[in-house]
């Protein structure tokens, strides 16, 4: 689950995410995405759901907050890039997020 | 409260969080502070206290998170500044860190 995605397995998991709007990195190979909420109530109480989940999977994002703005960057250290993780998380986190 | 500390005020409410970890930005009138925890529920749960402080103060911080890591940086975007607020949300952080 924490070997880098390669070829095909790439296409597979992150062409669903580059749509729901997850762009790549340039400097690293990760992805990214803003998630803006109403009130920075409502986005830390996605962020508590994406804690657990996070904690969950033993898998965590870079993250950052700014009152109602997250942004977070996932990518998978142990691969060296993305991974299935990756892919689980962000799925995760748009779900959450609807 | 939101008004800009100045002379006195600023060496009052900065003395203190400076001496416990706080320092000043180089590039705009705000405090930072890198809090290390023991692992990311630790880190979450420390975060999650300070979001409800955040809340009932309505003021709230620029917080990014990797793992078991938290930068924080406070100011006050309505003073153009650093306030009484940064001062006090930087003393709770520390008392929940303890």
């Amino acid at each position: 689950m924490t070997s880098k995605l390669t070829g095909e397995e790439r296409e597979t998991h992150l062409t669903p995410l580059l749509a729901s709007g997850w762009s790549l990195l340039q400097e690293r190979d990760a992805i990214q995405k803003k998630f803006i909420f109403t009130n920075f109530v409502e986005a830390f109480q996605w962020m508590t759901g994406v804690a657990i989940w996070a904690e969950k999977l033993n898998h965590h994002p870079e993250w950052s907050n700014v009152y109602k703005t997250v942004d977070v960057v996932l990518t998978t250290h142990d691969a060296d890039g993305l991974s299935e993780l990756d892919a689980k998380l962000a799925a995760k986190m748009d779900a959450l997020a609807e």
